[in-house]
């Protein structure tokens, strides 16, 4: 086992109706003006804006908005939030929506404290301090409700680039699985596609890799595909949305505990699609994924089989890939970038911007433009 | 699933050599005077009391001395230690050795910020303060170093009782799998006992489990099982050290979220045992265990078939029992009263003692003194 140092103080609430407690969850960090970021006015039609709204009065905690949040969210919106944030002079944000609108509260959080530009904190800045983070959890995919990190697009320079910081642990994050029963089985789909891909970006790259290690990771690839499968089905099924939210946990860091040499590959190289084409974050990934682990599976070839036999009981390490690629068209995620409308122009950029990526992130010793080319050339 | 509120703020430094960074994590804290609590004069000797407070000189960090904790810590040394520590002035305290002093290491904490009895916390008063708690780990087995409560034995009242309180997670913990190669056969195999009855105790009982926790423990239990015969081979194998460590996870709170109606019958039990006739903790699980188990898997036939089949491979609820208490048996730990010298009158004093835990515990509506008593005679 490789040493390591972990922490992660994030409150969880997990539970029917717990965003009615978010204005006591806020008071005990004494929060007294919030900033509200959330996406469409859909919030507002449901009735969850209110509750939890009503939840802030009883508190004694003032709020304002920062609306339109989009998937993907983009730089020039984190902005115009910090703008927000500090004429109204916010002690905290609060975060209605998924891991889009999250990410964008953290770092609204951490400019709202910092002179200079946020994306300083994109490019080698280290954050020290941010407002005091909550969120409420409508979308479960990402793991940002109990990670310190965030991802934003800068649409001038075409980087979808991380933010990380210890500030940035949510205080409190809600997750309550009713509010995640309206969900579209696209954005489902999208969601399972993005906890594996968290989940195997280790599992298959890492060259100390602990057993125990490899068996949590398992059991949340199987609790993925088990639940997505449920959900599909029976979207209102309370006992699948929680597991399917709490599998999130994949990105809580503890996956990662005394595992050593890994990288990110299908994250950079998605990164890339999304800034370039703006695809879905999860959808972007089911595509790269398999074409990925094709062009990679050589490489590693025990844990591969491994990854065959375990979750899908095969043999090969081709058959596992082949039987992800399966899963993915059978619950209606992409595996081609055709499917996604990409291009042979746009994935000249998408190749080029990787590229830059793979620089960036230390990886451009394997990553090659060459061969992020070969690899979306798997994906056709 | 059912609903629950999660947090666990303990930072762990696992590593080779991170005891010599106590002083420098301390001082994150404000640490200025520190109570130094520990067992016996082996840390002296081996150089690691030395390594440890010369890192504290190197940070400032005065200390001070309670040494002589054992096995099943008692009442009186705490107590003892509150003293030293008040009279001292200590800020912190901080743990050199296993489960048992990092337990009375907390109770100290506790007490030091209190004007009346340390006692009063095990029966029902509320923990709303602690001095700051650090600990190193030199074995691995009980949890306490990643979670909020600790076992402190009354000699006088013969009561062996918990402490809880949020204030109670250790601030940093420190793991290195180095410092544990020198535990004995004896107590590796007593502390995989115990590691196995943290993770079953929730797993046979619970009304509500979610399939991930399942998978989750026996993830736990098959790493335990694995490293435990490598350990006794091969006692200095650091990665095994290492997961062993880490299985502990098993008591750090993750395994029992969004389950309910478990209950932890096999400690009720060993803690009589441990009170009446001061039996190693491990030891006296390893015995309760499989008797417990024949007792009661009628109640759970599914749950227990699954433990049979995910763990040995097997068919039956009794292939699965059988074969837990032949691993006992393999690796050394006990499965009978006999091998821990319990004589008919001590046992008589167990089942009324025991009585009494079911009643304090919450448990006597299944666990009365007839069924404690049948329970112990399957263990004959």
């Amino acid at each position: 086992m490789y040493e390591f140092s972990f922490q992660n103080p994030t409150r969880i609430e997990f539970g029917i109706d717990k965003e009615k407690n978010m204005g006591r969850y806020m008071k005990e960090f004494d929060a007294k003006r919030v900033l509200i970021v959330f996406g469409s006015d859909r919030i507002k039609q449901s009735g969850l804006f209110n509750d939890v709204t009503t939840s802030l009065r009883k508190n004694d905690i003032q709020f304002t908005e920062c609306s339109k949040i989009k998937s993907n969210p983009v730089l020039t919106k984190v902005r115009e939030g910090i703008a927000i944030a500090k004429e109204f002079g916010a002690d905290s944000v609060l975060s209605i929506g998924g891991g889009s609108c999250l990410d964008s509260a953290k770092a609204i959080a951490a400019g709202s404290l910092y002179e200079r530009d946020v994306w300083d904190f994109f490019t080698g800045t280290e954050v020290t301090k941010a407002l005091n983070i909550f969120d409420i959890m409508t979308l479960a995919a990402t793991g940002s409700e109990m990670n310190n990190g965030g991802v934003i697009t800068n649409e001038k320079t075409k980087q979808k680039y991380p933010i990380h910081g210890f500030s940035l642990f949510p205080k409190v994050s809600v997750i309550n699985p009713k509010l995640q029963t309206t969900i579209g089985a696209d954005y489902l789909v999208y969601s399972a596609a993005d906890i594996i891909a968290h989940s195997i970006e280790g599992y298959l790259t890492a060259t100390i890799q602990p057993e125990l290690i490899n068996l949590q990771i398992e059991a949340n690839i199987k609790t993925v595909i088990r639940t997505t499968e449920q959900l599909l089905q029976h979207p209102t099924d309370l006992d699948a949305r929680g597991e399917f939210a709490w599998a999130t946990l994949a990105l809580n860091g503890l996956t990662y505990l005394g595992t050593a040499g890994f990288s990110y590959p299908n994250h950079m190289i998605e990164h890339a699609m999304s800034a370039i084409c703006d695809v879905p974050h999860g959808a972007g990934l089911s595509v790269v994924m398999p074409a990925w682990m094709t062009w990679y599976h050589d490489r590693n070839p025990k844990q591969f089989q491994r990854f065959s036999k375990e979750i899908f009981g095969l043999s090969t390490a081709e058959q596992g890939i082949e039987a992800l690629r399966a899963w993915f068209n059978k619950i209606g995620t992409p595996t081609t970038l055709e499917q996604l409308n990409i291009n042979q122009q746009d994935l000249k950029l998408i190749v080029d911007n990787a590229a830059q990526n793979a620089i960036d992130w230390q990886m451009s010793n394997i990553y090659s433009k060459q061969v992020i080319a070969t690899i979306l050339n798997l994906a056709k």
